[in-house]
């Protein structure tokens, strides 16, 4: 059987998603749990990885498995073994050409910004903070800029191995309540810390370090005069990964 | 100088608010990082005592203090020396005889629920998960009982030490946004546990467990049959402390 599984991490205490020797992976712990309750040894195939600090409300996996435990109750039976800070929201049984990777259309992630003068304790993990004077306008000017076929390479770690730079975001926009800004993104794909880096680029626009100019020129060029500011990783959270008929919005 | 602070905290890992011989407590860390920057050894008297677990958006504390630090930076000065879960959001120089407890007029709490069918680890130091098919429509009805002047010893904890019962609740409202749940509390004192009992009754009417007409007569009589389920901590957060005249809302 072929299992797709929806997962919800905190990831704030976990090396990232992919297994790393010696390290507490989202990746490790869940195939530890499969073995634990199943008997076997499986790879999980995860649609992205996240690194350590991002958050996922619904990473999506997959993995081969022969089991008498139905698909509508695996997660029930899994979640006991996992620990507090990942757990199975849903399991079901698809094709076995079914790849949580490569099946993809696309991804939708959040950025979270907390507006505020003081360090926040509840969000500490989960936001990246910013002065309440941020220009949020500037933001909202610089987003439509992202949106669209391009070539992200400058929106790119090194040692990205990607093989193509070009991606398409279909959405990119702000939604302020209170003091929480969140920034979505939808695209058919990122690049490694790409979200991050487009996060810093806007949040150096908002703090007048950097043009509207500069983005476009980027993104026109693939090339930038400065190394990328990368936006803290507690901010992400991969929020659905979008698969088949469902539409791309 | 009479100094007022107000302070955010997540509560996950500390014994509580109150200082305990040989444990990680609100108030020891606060008076601790005060001497560290002042060389003074304070008491610091909080406005109200919270149990491991439970969270403080806005706890207010005072203390009398000899500094040169102006109040206005006092707390940008103390939140480097603070641990990352607790901080001083602001501070303010008050008069001598005003007192965080006795000067208080009132306090609000929200008690947050997660409505999901399963374990959520972004949540789960954050809220008590229950049922998406709760019934919030029971809850709805229930809750205008609790306001109002009413003897709630059937709503106390054993072994509180208040010296009357009497209290007055002057707002308990529910508001829903997706599957988060917030019950809004503002009166001008709850004893210990009075909200998470209460969040406990509303609960057990929800899931059939209790009628209203038991609350309306743990409410009228001061006793109850059954002794009461206290709602987890994680769920709660004190979020406001009244003074003076402010309006209590």
């Amino acid at each position: 059987m072929n299992l797709k599984l929806v997962i919800e991490y905190d990831g704030t205490d976990f090396c990232g998603w992919q297994l790393q020797p010696g390290q507490r992976s989202v990746q490790g712990e869940m195939e530890n749990a499969i073995a634990a309750l199943t008997g076997q040894t499986v790879r999980l195939h995860g649609a992205g990885r996240t690194d350590s600090g991002v958050h996922a409300l619904a990473q999506v996996a997959n993995c081969q498995l022969e089991t008498k435990i139905p698909p509508g109750r695996f997660a029930a039976a899994l979640n006991p073994l996992l620990p507090s800070d990942v757990k199975v929201l849903s399991a079901e049984a698809v094709s076995d050409s079914w790849h949580a990777r490569f099946s993809a259309q696309g991804k939708v992630y959040v950025y979270r910004l907390l507006l505020s003068p003081s360090p926040r304790p509840l969000a500490r993990h989960r936001a990246y903070r910013l002065p309440p004077n941020l220009d949020l306008d500037a933001i909202e000017r610089a987003l439509p800029l992202f949106v669209g076929r391009h070539d992200f390479r400058a929106f790119a770690a090194k040692g990205s191995s990607a093989l193509t730079t070009e991606r398409t975001i279909t959405r990119a926009e702000l939604t302020r309540r209170g003091e929480q800004c969140d920034l979505v993104f939808s695209g058919d794909g990122f690049l490694y810390h790409m979200v991050r880096i487009i996060v810093g680029d806007l949040v150096s626009v908002a703090l007048g370090k950097l043009t509207t100019q500069d983005i476009a020129s980027a993104l026109a060029t693939g090339y930038r005069s400065r190394p990328p500011v990368t936006a803290p990783a507690q901010g992400l959270y991969l929020v659905e990964v979008i698969y088949d008929d469902e539409p791309l919005c």
